[in-house]
């Protein structure tokens, strides 16, 4: 006897819609650390996020179905936090801190829900805009990122048959396994899935995060989706992002007070969080000149975490400015982050093993990387170079410099006035693969 | 909500037998054609079948349970054809043949219950007899090789987790599908599946099959499983096998009845089939004395299946023969079907491109094939090399002398006769994998 179950098949193809966002917590940790900031420090601060869509040869809006991405859009505004969800962010302990989260806070949270956005196609693009309240736009990162990734992976997967898709899958397993038994080897490795927003789609980061959990779990330190934490009983990790800095530079009034802007907002996080939290993000304006500005307290914080430099170069930087302050690198933290694939942290593993502590955020090429696996190419599923990043607050056009010219933001005779003030050593292009 | 179908999972978690073999056309297409002829031309010879197991070093009746080995052959005993079966295997047409099978030889197939079985241990192996008619202990070979093989492949599996498992058929599929990709450089290629009898499992088998069908699909001739060609509409492939030619030679009374036996069972076998079906397995008491006593009648059958000698130089003797005999190779066929992995394929397809007709038979490297597949290396599932072999015939004993001295079987004093008699020209020892 053939076993079809009925009622299962028939609610499969009556589906409305398969949302990709199901929760406000499938989201980055780091949004949840800074939006208590936000809500604390910034609560009448306005500021508008966008999407960037650095690779322009991907034309979305030619894609993506513009009702079908309006679905999803509605639908993540449509959540709301789960009883279980607030039980566990105020009863777990993040980075071995109870109660992390002020009980205020969390009521506030409690009523959140996501803003309304601004929705239009330019030249082939989606223009996606967020206005409004910073404490409420900030939260449209993370979920507008997985939302266009994951609808152009479904797009690209509509033509392939039911055993296409198995080898695909199948080919996507396999080779995440190769990756996991290459990191075996590396005795005290420590990484962290950070692929979230850029994820093929959310079961496929599902199933990335529980091949670490399996194949390394030692070397495993969490994940910094929220909602996979919590599902999969693993730590959620993550700290501050570019969005503090510039927002801080966006609303100085005096060159004084942009010069210092980065500084200002490391302190604030300082008197928050403190502790294991207490990571450098110094790349917003360029890590030259953050380093050769910084006060004598940031070579105390825990670690850098170099986001747009080349692993190896922007750590060495960073070390040999804690030496300069004569502090001991050995004691110290870097987290690399940036567009790493195993080859990238193997060899910087191995550079700086001994040397310094180290972290691996892994994110594009933990959660989309497709590469080779399906039968022909399809480019569809090659990841794309995609940020939504805070472009205004109260007015103010907000600017990202970054270690890497590519990965610079903001009008850009508003780019020139940065440039001028922070400089511009040190800035080395190299291309925004993911 | 989390769904879980509940009645799905007490039926999973309360099976009392998963069966391997769950019916009696679960094998190869060559068992039902030599059947019918066994049927009509030696319906009261007795042949004993007994598994032999090669691989000396794998000790089976220490890998797999003795109480699920009698509960898995037991419940291929309670097997009977279908009414679907028997439908299907009167109204299709076999090797462009239509009523292959005559109306009375289905009627009795239709009450066919696989005979009785006698189970010891000695040393370590099984000792796994069928004693009785020709007719029904033939019909054992295959269930009996796929239920060992499958029982020890489960054994192998029984101790890795849910991912594990995952990873495992992930990898499987995955070299499965780099298989697929190379075959499709051969542009006239024929290659058919041969690997019911060594499977990692039916379930494994049935993908694999599929594979080739959406891979290859002008290249796939088509299935040696019946059950599989039923259900997927694929050509059921295959035609003769050693047991005809062992069994007429056990059977005779004088040398000159023994010298007779291989070219005997040829004539029968043209008188019931010919056409496409006729293709000459010479090996079973080496191919050179076959080719040196060959009536000229056999240089007119459509084509030859070596199957111990190594395939380029074994094809090269029988196209050396048709010469002489005067045919043209460019008309005739020769079938490839010893241990063929895909490197042997591709060299003995380019080696006799353009000079003969090919297929390939592709068995165990086809359907068990796990290497470098499992997170660290499980024995279990190497494949070995085992087969279910006549070994009597109305009390006689039963020789097979092979190309390749490893793959004789038989009594070691009749072994002997039969070298003596059939000499032991071009024989080589190369070592049997699978």
């Amino acid at each position: 006897m053939t076993k079809t179950d009925i009622a299962a098949r028939v609610y499969n193809h009556t589906w409305k819609l398969d949302p990709i966002v199901r929760s406000l917590i499938d989201t980055d940790f780091y949004k949840l650390l800074m939006l208590q900031m936000i809500w604390k420090l910034y609560p009448d601060v306005d500021a508008t996020f966008s999407l960037i869509n650095r690779t322009k040869s991907v034309r979305l809006a030619e894609v993506i179905d513009e009702k079908e991405l309006r679905e999803q859009l509605d639908h993540a505004r449509t959540l709301r936090l789960s009883k279980k969800e607030m039980i566990w962010l105020a009863g777990n302990s993040f980075y071995g801190r109870a109660q992390i989260f002020e009980p205020e806070f969390l009521t506030w949270l409690s009523n959140f829900q996501l803003p309304d956005y601004e929705l239009s196609k330019r030249d082939g693009q989606y223009v996606l805009d967020f206005h409004g309240s910073w404490k409420e736009t900030t939260m449209w990162e993370i979920p507008a990122l997985a939302i266009i990734n994951e609808l152009r992976s479904r797009t690209a997967l509509k033509a392939l048959g039911p055993f296409t898709l198995d080898v695909l899958y199948a080919r996507a397993k396999a080779k995440m396994w190769e990756k996991v038994e290459r990191l075996r080897e590396l005795p005290d490795l420590h990484i962290s899935d950070f692929g979230t927003r850029r994820r093929h789609s959310f079961l496929w980061q599902r199933w990335c995060v529980e091949a670490l959990k399996e194949g390394v779990p030692h070397a495993f330190t969490g994940t910094s989706n929220v909602l996979l934490a919590m599902d999969s009983d693993l730590e959620a990790v993550g700290t501050n992002a570019h969005e503090l800095p510039m927002v801080a530079a966006a609303l100085a009034k005096t060159d004084e007070e942009l010069g210092k802007a980065p500084y200002k907002v490391l302190r604030d996080w300082n008197r928050l969080y403190g502790g294991n939290l207490l990571v450098v993000l110094p790349d917003a304006f360029g890590t030259a000149s953050f380093l050769r500005n910084a006060p004598e307290w940031v070579a105390d914080w825990t670690g850098f975490r170099p986001d747009s430099a080349p692993p190896i170069e922007g750590g060495e930087k960073i070390i040999d400015w804690w030496k300069k302050m004569g502090r001991d690198p050995r004691q110290k933290l870097l987290i690399f982050s940036d567009g790493l694939d195993v080859d990238a942290i193997i060899a910087t593993y191995k550079h700086f093993e001994g040397r310094v502590r180290m972290g691996f955020g892994w994110g594009t090429n933990l959660t989309n990387d497709f590469a080779g696996c399906a039968p022909t190419e399809i480019h569809g599923l090659n990841p794309i170079s995609i940020v939504c990043k805070v472009i205004e607050a109260n007015g103010r056009p907000a600017v990202k410099l970054s270690d890497n010219p590519q990965k610079a933001t903001g009008e850009p005779a508003e780019v020139e006035r940065y440039l001028k003030f922070f400089g511009a050593e040190d800035r080395v292009d190299h291309e925004v693969l993911v």
